[in-house]
């Protein structure tokens, strides 16, 4: 596809952010360049440039693609398999060979500048937002204290899949998914989450 | 101090060690330079890319030092007080304007090299470590079960932090801290940590 002089179809933007995320699942953010990106999706690359400015620019606009798809939450009727599965999610999408190095690419965009950091937190949010419906039945349901912090939850019960990942670089089994999120359970039904 | 050729001097290693924490705290990992620390530690540069390589070699053996220095673990006769006390550890230690650059860096370059990555791997093997008498001496006062997984407990009580921080990118203020480490001690006390 090539972008006319000017043009700013839709079209460019998705061929540039498809071609972000397989260059990033390929050669990780490292290796993640204008020109790649251009080669890839077809699009000019004075036309990368003008609209994207740099691989942070990319990083950001592919996240953001990344956000817009929805989350496969669980609905159990248990929150603590509910959890689990959320926990598990996490986990094996960052085992996945092609989902994983894209989501370890966006991490490491984000510790290192500010764009990317923005995106990242937005999509985040986007990610609690969408999970705290497993909170709110809990609720109904009388599993965990009225008042339970649905994000807090959340964070709470995927945060040792991150730490290990991305902070002290240790494996992350499915026990270990498994207990984060039984972890977090026992705290809301104590009520440490309460808001 | 100027390297003889051939030197291996310790007090080299520890100028070359001392000086990338600074150039850590002034201009982060992404502003590291061979050049900077040869300058700033007044060791040769030819000395200092014959012996550490590279900015990650510096940052893996600049992780060591850090390591090597003990954490200041609370003994306050109580978990919930000990486990605060370690989780406002870490957050304030990020917050502070001198510590917080230089350790933000050291995750920040492990996330992008594997020399890093095992350097900071190590790192938190010992902060686990030096940190499981706390959880001992609550399972001998009868705090929380027997065979309570010290380190799992103390991971559990700070990744939220390093979640927020590094992932998430979202402000950690002392009562998410807080609630972190009283989120841990619950897991415990209901038996989700026993191993």
């Amino acid at each position: 596809m090539e972008a006319r002089p000017g043009g700013r179809s839709a079209r460019v933007r998705d061929a540039v952010r498809q071609a972000t995320l397989v260059e990033l699942a390929e050669n990780g953010y490292g290796g993640l360049t204008m020109e790649g990106v251009a080669s890839r999706s077809g699009v000019h690359k004075t036309t990368v440039y003008r609209r994207w400015g740099s691989p942070e620019g990319l990083i950001a606009d592919a996240l953001e693609l990344a956000g817009s798809e929805p989350w496969p939450i669980p609905d159990t009727g248990s929150l603590r398999d509910d959890l689990r599965g959320i926990v598990e999610l996490v986990r094996s999408g960052f085992a996945d060979p092609v989902a994983g190095p894209i989501a370890s690419a966006f991490v490491s965009a984000a510790v290192q500048g500010s764009g990317p950091a923005q995106a990242l937190h937005a999509f985040f949010a986007s990610r609690h937002e969408q999970a705290a419906p497993v909170v709110e039945r809990a609720i109904a349901r009388g599993e965990v204290p009225p008042g339970t912090d649905a994000a807090e939850l959340i964070r709470l019960a995927v945060s040792p899949v991150y730490y290990r990942l991305f902070i002290t670089h240790e494996p992350v089994t499915e026990r270990d998914a498994e207990r984060a999120a039984d972890a977090a359970l026992a705290a809301a039904r104590a009520g440490v989450l309460r808001e």
